[in-house]
């Protein structure tokens, strides 16, 4: 096929998520083709990112300085406290722009499957974080999987005798979302967690 | 969001076909969780491939020799030239491994709309190609589009001359196709192209 060099591009581009080997294939022509205009600046940007791009070792958040902009940011809520699995659900809450407080990324969820236990994750930071006197709540922003509630479940555990307050993301029906597409589990939760109707 | 080096990492990831702006986040987070094992060898692969990958200058193939492997492989048959539009249908036809000639890689398709003509495309190198004493057929392997058969009749046009047969794919179902998913133009093609039936 293809020479051994572009071969070894091909199967390291194929590793990305979202990139399997045939679209692998295709990007590694799309570089060679715009070897000026992309290849260039992207070996440049994967250098500078790699050099520069540390996680914050306050949050865990991923950030070219230590502590991290959201924990330096002195218009955010030191007394809310974001736990997130990882780093791409912290990215999606600031998208949204609705949460004025400050993270903590656990680096995954616990699961016997994969042998993730809560040593492997930054749990005891964030115990030491709602120890401090400036908290006063601890957001868990978790899936609502199995293995991210069993997490929400400890991590509360650990909380109980911090004073703070523990809360979990509400459960319900996705906005825009149609109740005939919805799973039993979602259309439970939303009855349970029913709301008063704003009247006319 | 994410600072402004994570930032650039993700806009130039997301021009690469196949992925946009959100599994380009995914994938520049796969990169900052993996620095050893995915990002360091990707930036050797892409700086080794940008060095040493260059088009052959006999037809066109990207290879780290030139003459490439194709061109100087002694067991290739000189006398057939295949001619594909890009080097992503040389590595197609390659993958099948139906074709033992040579290719010769146009660089595109005429194309009025993209200000694509005859000069833009390495039209030139293979009448010289067709010319050689070696060469018998030139065997065009273009798109069933109308530019890309636009583009065969003009390279046809163009050997008139060069006393080589020209000839091109044929048409008709694809193996493995449905008849009733096939369109007109496919069918019609395909009808008119009949070939007796092996008999029992």
């Amino acid at each position: 096929m293809a020479s051994p060099e572009i071969e070894r591009l091909i199967a390291l581009l194929a590793k990305l998520p979202g990139l399997g080997p045939r679209s692998a294939r295709r990007a590694a022509l799309y570089l060679l083709k715009r070897r000026e205009s992309v290849m260039a600046p992207l070996v440049r940007a994967l250098d500078e990112t790699a050099a520069s791009v540390a996680a914050c070792s306050l949050c865990g958040n991923l950030d070219s300085r230590d502590p991290c902009a959201v924990c330096t940011d002195p218009r955010r809520d030191p007394s809310q406290i974001c736990v997130v699995e990882e780093v791409a659900d912290l990215w999606a809450l600031e998208r949204a722009g609705v949460f004025l407080g400050r993270y903590h990324v656990l680096g995954g969820v616990l699961s016997a499957l994969e042998g993730m236990g809560p040593e492997d994750l930054n749990i005891a930071g964030l115990v030491a974080r709602a120890g401090e006197p400036a908290t006063r709540e601890v957001i868990l922003a978790l899936s609502a999987t199995v293995d991210g509630q069993t997490t929400a479940h400890y991590i509360a555990e650990r909380l109980a005798g911090a004073g703070v307050a523990v809360t979990r993301l509400a459960h319900g029906v996705p906005v825009g979302g149609e109740l005939d597409y919805l799973d039993d589990g979602t259309l439970s939760a939303a009855l349970k967690a029913r709301r008063p109707a704003a009247g006319p």
